[in-house]
């Protein structure tokens, strides 16, 4: 007996192409070995509490219910599982071959009628449906998550090796702030507060920067992905790992409770389309694109090539820019477009 | 010049009373100092980098503006420097006097137009409005933390003292599961997996139990809340203390955003409420009861009686039951009731 799955996955590179290639070529396999692991609970509606099926205790199911796992949460589980797997295999695999760098991961699986979005980086996956945007994923950077890295750096000041502060500040302090009283953030804080200024503060900060200039450590504009295992600051020791997290977040649509409709898409892309258009650009390109390319076969992989081409803009001068006269996107870009309408059919 | 605030504050202990007695006499004046601190930012819409409002850099209300630092957040970091201060006051002070326990808050205040509620614990507060229900804090206890809790017995497996398993299981385990698979979850997991079962995994969970009986380290039903600094897991070294927290979460409602209604309300309530009755419930008879009693100037205190009332039920035999013959709640109750309209006329 079979279970048929169908997996997408984007990964976009930095130091080098050599992790998103490992991790293009083992994800899927690291994904189809979790899932065989707990074929046995997925196969039931509710998992047994031992994968042989054999309780061990009358009240097995009992606590199991109690507890609301389902077949689903087998998914998610294998999945989050798999992530740290190609991480250790693209780890393993760098370290064999002298070779550095890291890339983000957004993988799509599509299963037992549910789709599943597992994403580590700051790639963005939306379902553009007829009369709604459905996010499937959330973007991880230094800001999104400078509460979960600069708590760590709380429990462990010595992976900051006296080079970096913890402290967030709206600027880098200097010399002159020394005995002020400044804006800046600790781990616990959602607001912010005024601390008077030490010397210790005048070190570079954990988390620095705004926006697309955020960076980890001076270092990493993601806090998620795979790779960079050797990754270290710069003219320093102090690794970049332990803050950068291989850990997905998994977003799950059940495609039992919504009625598909034939323009129905699941856009993924990485940041260099979501930097310089919105959700409801895109949304809004791709239903007037599909609508007005009905009979097309080629249509979703020709609304795919037409967003990489309005997020790189044209040239006018020395500048790309996009047709609203903003600055086009200057990263690369990668788009997937897949129907969701007839998902049965092949 | 005078900044005029209104506050409120349940604390529900536990061990004894002494950590909500100190913390009702205390977290306000805590509150009130640390407004004091920032109170130069706090008077301006955009809070200066430095709180003597000299500029060390022209550059420095630019990088405010980019990170988006409003006198809002600087009310929010100061209830959570609030609680932290507290916390510790309560520390010294249970220490000095040889005292023990500890208790959750929750507090609500209302100052410069918007309410902002700091929750450390297992009460709740919602805004009770004439056509919606606002809930204004969520709830903290070992299974809505179970990850976080997780995650800091990875990072510091020592705090364990051997005695305890990270790993989350659907009940505990026993002699006749080693070796076979069952269903767990460690700290990064939302999903569930299969795990091949080792002797340490017998050991008893960090985080054990479901609903109202999770406990965290077998000890405690809440995972943030203040004081318990020297409570320690029942014939062991093992601190509660790294694991419990007393960092609230602070919501933020905007009247200026939200035509109030006569009969519009704040409710905040222990536990003991929030076990028998849903939002729902609490919302539909607080809208009756007022509508019903609109000239009585004492109706709001009376609503707050009348759903302690409610939630304890009425004697049948040896039995405390609800209206709708469910148990009612044998936890201690306390309920506020406070109105929002003419918030500025007295």
């Amino acid at each position: 007996q079979f279970l048929t799955g169908y997996y997408w996955a984007l990964f976009d590179g930095h130091g080098g192409p050599e992790a998103a290639i490992i991790a293009s070529n083992y994800l899927h396999y690291c994904i189809k070995q979790k899932l065989e692991e707990v074929v046995g609970g997925i196969t039931e509606a509710r998992p047994p509490m031992h994968l042989s099926g054999r309780c061990v205790c009358d009240s097995d199911p009992q606590f199991v219910e109690e507890k609301h796992i389902h077949a689903e949460d087998l998914v998610v589980g294998a999945l989050e599982n798999a992530f740290q797997e190609c991480d250790e295999v693209i780890g393993q695999e760098m370290e064999a071959t002298n070779q550095t760098g890291g890339c983000t991961a957004l993988a799509a699986l599509y299963f037992q009628g549910k789709l599943y979005v597992a994403n580590a980086g700051d790639s963005r996956a939306i379902l553009v449906l007829k009369d709604d945007i459905v996010p499937m994923s959330c973007e991880f950077t230094p800001e999104t998550e400078r509460q979960r890295i600069q708590h760590l750096a709380f429990l462990s000041p010595k992976l900051l090796d006296g080079e970096f502060t913890r402290f967030e500040f709206p600027r880098r302090l200097k010399g002159d702030d020394v005995g002020q009283k400044v804006l800046y953030r600790d781990y616990f804080m959602e607001g912010w507060g005024y601390k008077m200024v030490e010397k210790a503060d005048l070190k570079y900060p954990l988390v620095h920067g705004h926006g697309k200039q955020a960076r980890l450590l001076g270092t990493l504009a993601v806090s998620r992905g795979l790779g960079d295992h050797q990754l270290k600051v710069i003219d320093t020791n102090i690794e970049v790992k332990p803050f950068l997290s291989c850990i997905p977040k998994v977003n799950v649509f059940d495609f039992a409770l919504h009625d598909i409709k034939e323009d129905d898409v699941l856009i993924m892309a990485t940041d260099g389309l979501w930097d310089v258009l919105c959700n409801k650009e895109v949304a809004h390109m791709a239903r007037s694109f599909l609508a007005e390319n009905r009979t097309d076969p080629h249509r979703f992989s020709e609304l795919a090539e037409c967003l990489v081409c309005r997020a790189r803009g044209k040239k006018r001068g020395h500048q790309w820019m996009l047709d609203d006269s903003h600055e086009a996107s200057y990263d690369d870009i990668s788009v997937f477009v897949i129907p969701l309408h007839n998902r049965e059919e092949d």
